[in-house]
């Protein structure tokens, strides 16, 4: 497990190393070399060996490094090991698109339940989990303890919603909100989604051809 | 203009440069020091003084940089000064939520029609703008011309309709379909969103606390 001080930045570049390790392992490869790794991720062979360094890295000099060894090593770091318990709240179009997401089961995510205000969403269901009343959250919770929410509400509705979750004692939140949220517990974990981001990196790439 | 090479990962810094900017000129704020960007950002402020010497950098030594002029500067460099116009394939859940995310209308992203197959959808419209048949995908490209589309389909129909985007001459695909897929075009772009990146940032810091 990393010890120390580790960048925000490199914390960041790890999802995109499993992703690249898992699909040199279903292609069947063994080993690979720092600067193979780094031209799938377009990173240098010197930053994929201080980041693997960082990360409790294995390998030795001249070898490369074992695809499933390191694999599991990242994904341990990332805390896939474990599964994750969610709930989702709001059950409009970004609720639902990550209720249904294919890749997250796989990965280790349950949704336990979605939970919505609006009296015609309330009583029905998104491939079968069932949606909520957002009134009736904390005593859900009580009952069935999750490990992250995911908060897929308006900007204005986002802040009253955390510091629910946060009385909940649940500490980590996805958040598809446009609002910068302000809580109090330093246990308390938001990683907030940018969508347009890589939109942006298109358009980029659109001007710049 | 950045001129000569420039790094993917410099790129995929540079949507968090312009959102930081744009609360920063929000907020009142008229110059900023390389310091103070990379404390907002979780960089270094060398890293952030070359980035911006990478495009085109604005600011003189010892006095900061300009918020809104560097924020133009980087909105220019992300191609956001143009129009772009949309289409989306597949009127399903991550379809939906695009079409509905509120943002890309304020920084003029004009989505022109969502396209499906499924009979129940067609004809249908998200937020006013129409559900189209994907078998009239050509037709409609042809008399509006878009040069963005968003792949919203599972990963066995994405490879087609690719292949048909193509033809059409619609070449920058952003991509929520999890398959690799493969182009003959080098003129064609195509961005890949990873959702379960951020939600694995989530995960590291939950198991490093």
């Amino acid at each position: 497990m990393a010890t120390g001080y580790v960048s925000e930045a490199a914390i960041r570049r790890l999802p995109a190393y499993y992703r690249q390790l898992r699909e040199l392992e279903k292609a069947g490869v063994e080993t690979i070399s720092s600067k193979e790794l780094g031209e799938r991720l377009h990173q240098t062979p010197s930053q994929i060996r201080q980041d693997i360094n960082t990360f409790g890295g294995i390998g030795r000099q001249g070898c490369g490094y074992q695809v499933k060894e390191l694999k599991e090593r990242i994904g341990e770091e990332l805390g896939l090991n474990a599964e994750h318990r969610m709930v989702i709240l709001g059950a409009g179009s970004i609720g639902t698109a990550v209720a249904r997401y294919p890749t997250f089961q796989r990965e280790g995510f349950r949704t336990l339940a979605l939970f919505d205000s609006a009296p015609s969403k309330v009583g029905t269901a998104v491939d079968g989990i069932p949606v909520l009343d957002i009134a009736d959250l904390e005593t859900f919770l009580g009952e069935h303890p999750a490990d992250i929410a995911v908060l897929a509400l308006p900007a204005g509705a986002a802040q009253e919603a955390l510091r629910r979750l946060e009385e909940s004692g649940v500490n980590a939140v996805w958040n598809f909100a446009p609002a910068d949220l302000q809580y109090e517990s330093s246990r308390m974990e938001v990683v907030n989604v940018h969508l347009s981001d890589s939109l942006q990196v298109l358009t980029y790439k659109m001007a710049h051809r």
